[in-house]
């Protein structure tokens, strides 16, 4: 399918330098692309390999726009190139896409209390509950499951086999992956004479609007109040929420985040693969924390913030571990040096004075 | 629903001071109580709090008791107020959930050489393969999964979409959460000319009595022996076991925790979020580990460990990481000027005795 | 059922002393072996519980069988004694195991234009869209999701309940664990203004030949072009592996690695549990990473790298991390102890020289 590089623009904005007329089929990368496609740029780096792209028409901001010689074909100046270049692949992805067939398939098990609405898919081996809601146009994948009173909010979209426990809701627009467990209960435990007892977790969790929740990720339901995860944030993969979190709106969590009860987490955030903040913290808005740290205290303000321990060969990291178990011991022989040469230092100068 | 206060205390004990014909809704924090609600008071930094909470009725220590003044509702006495309140929690839920209809759902699929036992409950897109047991008023959820020959104690409790294959076993009143696998085959290769040779994994996995497994946690099965989990071992969302592990009574971990193969964990222990233990190490009763620590050798002592780097602002962590990385040869600067300090200071002394 | 200790030898090499005659029922470990069991000797540090066996056969390597007095038993020598045990273990299996019996499960919903091989088994509540091809004698567990124009080549079995969702495509002989999830959408987003805009992602994921991956694995498509797993690749449970990654052929990783973005790892490396790996980094053949690491910068030279911080008592770690956050400020007060030592020195020396 060709699409008109002129409709394009009509359609995403950003000023077209070049010819209208040209047939775009979609996207590629600057080295793969050829004639039919559009690429764009917004990494200087690839500058180079932007002039030696063979793409029909190139995404750039006006500072490459000026900068760049060479490239013959069109040019779509964006004051983000790397946006525009996401909605042109949802342009030509929503124009590739085959029509949604709406219905129940026979083999979904879904309770008559149920509430679908008739613009939805639910798929095979779906199981919906009493009094779940399914918004309009909502798609559930197969073998999905959706609990008691749960509800989704128009165009929300599961991925097959998502987990979807009672008293969830999330709203409009939403993205949940597969294996994606939401409404676990909570890790809450009263410990009684080295037994634990199980508090019930009957919170549920709240998910806003334009959510997306990477596959096999976890959120757990709160003990009495809901989880909270605000509009606009994106979980990537295996990230564990657990109860009674508020995640800040627009905030995004790369791979195998784990985040303790009962920590607020601002909006607009970002958190590196694997960092971890511990229970009952509050993080501010715009915090970023880097990949693999351990966020052990609050953070009042906003900042990037690291806490991982540096990679080293293995010979050298034996060395130096051996030395970091030793360092508390190492401060206190430098303030001992520091103090014999300070008295050393005296006897020399009144030695010199005699 | 309302129960009268002095039928909770008849059934779960501790002394009562107020008025025994108090009707209670339910459970409810502090700051949220009213006068149909109860709550509880275990952390002496909430005392202020619980002095202003509007609550029918308040749970709390005999210490606590005579500390707080101006609080007008009743009281019930109690050594563990965290625990009481997990039981008047789980007194509610019980006094509020639905009646359990036992019974196969028609979609489900269950081999004829399964016993299911008549009070069981076996929910939609169920699979139960042959030879497997399901145990007195043991829930299935839906779409989970319980493999040749497993078997399911008395009460327990899969949430929707287990997988529970082959040769597990899983004692009374367990939960296992959505997601987990449990039984999957361990980690086991043998090195052939730079080629993996599979180990078949022909252990189970055998877990005791009041196990609770979170979301997405995964147990594998062992090499020859099963894996153990012992019983009223709790364990959050997406921990991995590996194959072979013990994990002693009664001990708790939080979501994100790994364990290599072959460690023994002893019992009453806790694992921090995220904290990681290589294979084959053995940690005795009674060790808490906080999250996010490495526990990269055995441990014999009980007592608190911990082994993450601190986290700081990403600027002052570069500096420090790139000392971190000198570590080793800063040692050997120390050394160095002890030596010369040393040398220094018996040239002065003989200087001065000159 | 037993099978004659020669007819093992003659199947699978080595050289054997003793008696072929003897019958062998199984594999047990050293110190739980009898007399119809066959066992090995791989670590020579079970030297002395080799020579108690009571194990009716023995694999060892040469040097072991020099050394090895004692043990009346058959021996089979072996190059590789582990590689040995392997395939005598998956030689038992495949002897013991139930026949399987091809055909789709009345409950699986399969596509009309679905191809599958006439020899393989699908089993209940399994999910096969449009386009999708099954090979020769492949499983798929029940409960397992197939997506649209996806392939499993020959002898490819699935355990229940695998998400394989659409272009996803994997070799021959391969196994795919319980709550994998193949094709998740990668975790593209360009930031406009605070919000985030998905980027569609819609390469797909290349899987080679006798690759394993573990339980509730995640392996995300790419963006445009394909995530890669090259053949003999084995993934334990729970690992991440995100976008447009390539993991090199015979590479090996343990629970719980995360490996960010557009990362090329090496062939024949291997990577402990919780390893992590940051994206758009390139790491050489031959590298191994310790557990806990996390790889923050490019490996180009084969070798073993860690990086985690040492565990400690918690009050002797709560020490060294205070000492941690100074360590800049400390490498600051031994230069300017070795400047004073060095002008004292010097100081001194000219003194004595008077």
């Amino acid at each position: 399918m060709s699409t008109r590089l002129g409709d394009l623009v009509d359609s995403l904005g950003g000023e077209l330098i070049g010819d209208p007329q040209i047939g775009i089929q979609g996207i590629a990368p600057l080295d793969a692309a050829g004639p039919s496609h559009i690429t764009f740029l917004s990494n200087p780096k690839l500058r180079s390999q932007a002039m030696a792209t063979r793409a029909g028409a190139l995404i750039l901001s006006t500072a490459e726009h000026e900068k760049l010689n060479g490239f013959a074909g069109a040019r779509i100046i964006s004051d983000n190139p790397y946006a525009y270049f996401a909605r042109a692949a949802q342009f030509f992805v929503a124009r590739d896409a085959r029509p949604v067939v709406p219905g129940i398939h026979a083999s979904a098990s879904v309770d008559p209390t149920a509430r679908v609405a008739a613009s939805a898919v639910i798929a095979a081996m779906v199981v919906i509950e009493a009094g779940a809601v399914v918004g309009e146009h909502c798609i559930v994948g197969a073998g999905s499951y959706i609990g008691r009173g749960s509800s989704l909010g128009a165009g929300t979209v599961f991925y097959p086999r998502v987990s979807f426990l009672a008293d969830c809701h999330v709203g409009e627009r939403g993205i949940i992956q597969s294996g994606a467990v939401i409404g676990g209960d909570g890790f809450g435990f009263a410990n009684d004479q080295g037994r634990w007892i199980k508090i019930p977790q009957t919170g549920g969790v709240r998910i806003g609007d334009d959510v997306e929740i990477g596959a096999n990720t976890t959120i757990d339901r709160g003990a009495l109040e809901p989880t909270i995860i605000e509009e606009g944030v994106k979980l990537d993969n295996q990230i564990q929420i657990a109860h009674n979190c508020v995640i800040g709106a627009h905030t995004a969590m790369a791979g195998c985040v784990g985040v303790a009860g009962s920590a607020k987490i601002g909006r607009h955030c970002t958190f590196g693969g694997a960092a971890m903040v511990l229970g009952h913290l509050t993080i501010a808005d715009h915090v970023h924390v880097s990949s693999g740290s351990l966020v052990s205290r609050s953070i009042a303000e906003a900042g990037q913030y690291t806490g991982f321990y540096p990679l080293a060969k293995n010979a050298d990291w034996e060395k130096t571990a051996a030395v970091v178990r030793q360092l508390d011991g190492m401060r206190d022989r430098v303030r001992e040096l520091e103090k014999q040469l300070r008295a050393l230092s005296a006897n020399n100068d009144s030695t010199s004075r005699d």
